[in-house]
């Protein structure tokens, strides 16, 4: 496979063409960012660190029968990615209150969900990626009723296998962040990434965070935790 | 019936018990308040005009088989209700795209929907009625899954009365909010007010607000409006 020209640089990624049109080359870059980009820093080995903890579950992932985007880890900041169309809608399942969650609706932080809550959000920069809910999705034009109801099952299907995955390494998946794109066929494929900067993971025996909510309120060293994430998923750190 | 202690005082209605345990006797204020409270005035009239029209209103539906907390008008300011335990979940249908939704996720100001949106916000003036999904309420233990169904179709029928008793009046029928309401056999009924203060009304011919737009954004005259919507449904103005 060859790398051609870069078709995107987001946040946190380079994508870039290659010699097959359905492929992506994907490269994680170091800089980390929050508060839809207020807060920003360059950390060294954050990219390797997000690559491998994704290419990691992504692997897993396929192996319990969930199609996603990826296709291989390629070293240890690149991937390759079946190309799709992305939803511009992020899909959050949530475990326990955290984050925005408890500012919005006064949930107490910590507080175990009996059922998991899911969510949307228009990913949109500019608007500060707003709550939306199901007729938004639809009369945006963004999703049919029917993509909606399956990025819908597809995210608790993965919150299910992800909470047993994390559980395994003494980690409680509090809540995380997908995206879904479609490929060529019109197939709803989960894409992106999942890693400790779209999920909320917290150390079953400390309650310390091993995510990006280190970076956010400075409560420790962000590569340190997202290392723990990945020996203990049995990666090299 | 008689008029007991004041139970309650909100922003634009006084509640007060009677001598019938499931009643109650509301007045309605004159007072104006818009974005949470942080803009008020008091509009000599406005009572009387939201209790006139929302009598109007609930006994029109009253007529299409809509079920209500509204018994009935009392005087020009007064009307009896049967006493609900009020659910704190704002039901918003839109038919066109207005106020919130305009800045939150960027719809044009006038976009027709071709199916109405119905939103939930949590009615708490704290956290500025943000808001929300079904999975919240449920979690939130607000109302069960079987009720928020039930909201939703009531309001989805409230709308479709609702067009055509404005249709019939040259007004456009912009979105409106709803409150529901469980009475002591647990039957979820229409509650609150259906009034320009709840419902965002254009006049079709000119395009100008007949609703609580008047006073937020200082366009206009609102008694002015107010009375129109009222001698245009066979009131008294």
């Amino acid at each position: 496979m060859e790398k051609k020209a870069c078709l995107y640089e987001g946040k946190a990624k380079q994508i870039y063409k290659t010699d097959k049109d359905d492929v992506l080359w994907i490269s994680y870059k170091d800089d980390a960012t929050a508060f839809n980009g207020e807060k920003k820093e360059t950390l060294r080995g954050k990219g390797r660190l997000n690559n491998e903890i994704s290419s990691l579950i992504f692997s897993q992932l396929a192996r319990q029968g969930v199609k996603s985007h990826f296709i291989e880890r390629l070293s240890e900041t690149e991937q390759l990615v079946r190309k799709v169309s992305i939803i511009p809608v992020e899909v959050v399942v949530r475990n326990v209150a955290a984050g925005s969650l408890v500012k919005r609706l006064g949930f107490s932080r910590g507080q175990q969900f009996s059922e998991p809550i899911v969510e949307f959000y228009y990913k949109d920069d500019e608007l500060g990626d707003p709550l939306m809910n199901d007729a938004h999705i639809k009369a945006m034009g963004l999703a049919s009723e029917n993509d909606v109801q399956l990025m819908k099952e597809k995210a608790l299907a993965v919150n299910d296998h992800l909470i047993t995955m994390f559980e395994k390494i003494g980690v409680q998946l509090i809540d995380f962040k997908l995206e879904f794109g479609k490929d060529s066929a019109g197939q709803v494929l989960l894409a992106d990434e999942i890693s400790p900067d779209t999920c909320r993971l917290w150390d079953k025996q400390t309650g310390e965070s091993l995510d990006k909510d280190l970076f956010r309120f400075q409560q420790g060293d962000l590569q340190e935790g997202y290392e723990t994430i990945l020996t203990r998923l049995g990666g090299q750190a």
